[in-house]
């Protein structure tokens, strides 16, 4: 079994909030985060897939395909968006923590991802926080 | 001369848009950076001044003094926020590029770095865009 | 479960010296790593939580408050400090390498972390070396 | 039980190519990588083993002792040379692809690591592909 | 006056292999970097343009203009190629050591970027060895 | 004219302390830094050489001939060692801050480096504190 990780990356913005809290509350709980003007990352997302090298082409799964798919699935909705607005699969009342979005993005990709199996997303929202999801 | 740099960081949301352009005219020139829901980075931020070491001290500046005018000066306003909307030494109608920013934290930075001189001031928007202001 | 890391950082001296053995001894062992006037690092520390997201912020564990927790728990003793000499929760006859450090930093957070679970506490002693431990 | 990693670097030509396939399958599954006249690297290898800190020396395994063996085993072999030709350890016939080489840079260390025991190897390609082997 | 640099990365094999001298003499001052199967690199490129932001859109060079003209004038070619043999606008008997290879971009470069200046290009072989040519 | 950079590192303790202060003075001034037990950091060293590259070889300097000065003239007497006490060519009432050791950095490689010509050495102390020296 080996274990093979494609990394990319997006740049959105996002706030938090509560929205049946107050204002106070709010920044009482998430401070700068919760600036009713957003603000943004340079989000860093490795996708970690697993399964044994194919005998012929060496490929636990075809990187390039990997990549097309987390293109396709994630960062073209994601990719210069505001993550409470503007992506479908976000429900519009999550919280666009990085836990609450490592998870989603697992999600969008468990089923497209058949070469190999979904092992774990990583999503770095700064060089110094960054979640990790394994599906269970 | 020695020239000494302090690295410092900030998140922010921003968009590029002009205002006297139709929708159409601000999507074809500035592409998704014109997404009206904003988007964001994690901007990096290298300020270097210059001077001659003090014989005693051995410092051209103090790197904690220098990071207490960054912070206070630059990084207080610029974390956390929407870079369009909430800097009250960006200019309302500045287009909120890596470039014009650059040159707006230079100007905010010059006649308070009095130890040392500023020198340049460098502002990384993703790790493969960066800008650099000498003043000049 | 979702797993939710803090990076920060600290530098300190130290040096690795058996008290029972010859200079000569140290030095087969240890190298360098012996020089009796000490060396340092700049020591990069990942500590990382496991939990649930909370329904309503979306958190496993506060980012803000972990950091807190690892400042005041870990990195105000340990930044600019002497790993032999300095530190209250080091014991004296403590060899302070990476792996040892480490252990020691995990017992410190274990019983402070009580919003998630400490799951790992990694420690960069240079870009080539790193250590972790999981508490097992 | 504490894992200590040492990450070290080659450079490296290889490409990807099935003999018994045309050179239209060739390119059609592995695109540039097939290119007849080569590609290269930078690769960055990790190697973590696992053991417990000795009580004296702190050392789950002497560092310096384990880059050497990794210098001898690995990186001699592998620095400065074609993945697909130069390297006797890696068969003729095998894909070098970034899952195989990991797995027979695992074998290769594998016995020679007796003061730890090995837990994984980690192979960069590229700072965007990675691979992964526990020997599972 | 700002500079505004983009950066992008190609993978390529060479060889350091002067045809007049002997093997002998070309192991002698190129070392391992002679290997006659070639080894490679992965190459990351940073390409700087000088000039006055816009006064509308805050551009000194729109920078997915300037990473279409690199990508087309340079990438598209030494990607996944080998600098010795692949590279039309690469002299055949030309070293691609970083050095002659910095010089070759920048010429490609200079009359291709024409909303700004190009100011420097500089090529780093791996994250310890690079080279900056300012095109004089 | 080519400008190319060999970056090499080095680990080391000092502390910050003028000797004909109080013990007062030198911690209001230098804070941490004049910790009477040392804390040490990872030096990042890039020295920077310019010239025309060879007709034959390619080479402004061969990269590994200016690595082994490198290593015989500064790297083999500061790593591991304390930059306060150790270093021959550090005066003993020099102030160790990075300012004053990249001169002596510099003052060391001046003559040594006959191929090219030494144009920059830069030393950086953390990730986020570096200086620069040109020899001007």
């Amino acid at each position: 079994m080996v274990y093979l990780t494609r990394r990319m990356r997006f740049n959105a913005a996002h706030k938090l909030w509560v929205r049946e809290w107050s204002e106070e509350q709010n920044l009482a709980t998430f401070g700068k985060c919760a600036n009713k003007n957003w603000h943004g990352h340079n989000y860093d997302l490795h996708v970690t897939v697993k399964g044994e090298p194919d005998p012929t082409t060496g490929f636990v799964m075809d990187a390039k395909k990997l990549r097309d798919i987390i293109q396709a699935e994630v960062i073209d909705d994601l990719d210069h968006s505001n993550l409470n607005l503007d992506v479908d699969w976000l429900p519009k009342d999550l919280q666009p923590t990085t836990e609450n979005v490592v998870i989603h993005i697992w999600r969008r990709l468990a089923d497209k991802v058949n070469d190999g199996k979904l092992h774990c997303v990583k999503l770095y929202e700064t060089e110094n926080i960054y979640a990790e999801y394994l599906g269970e």
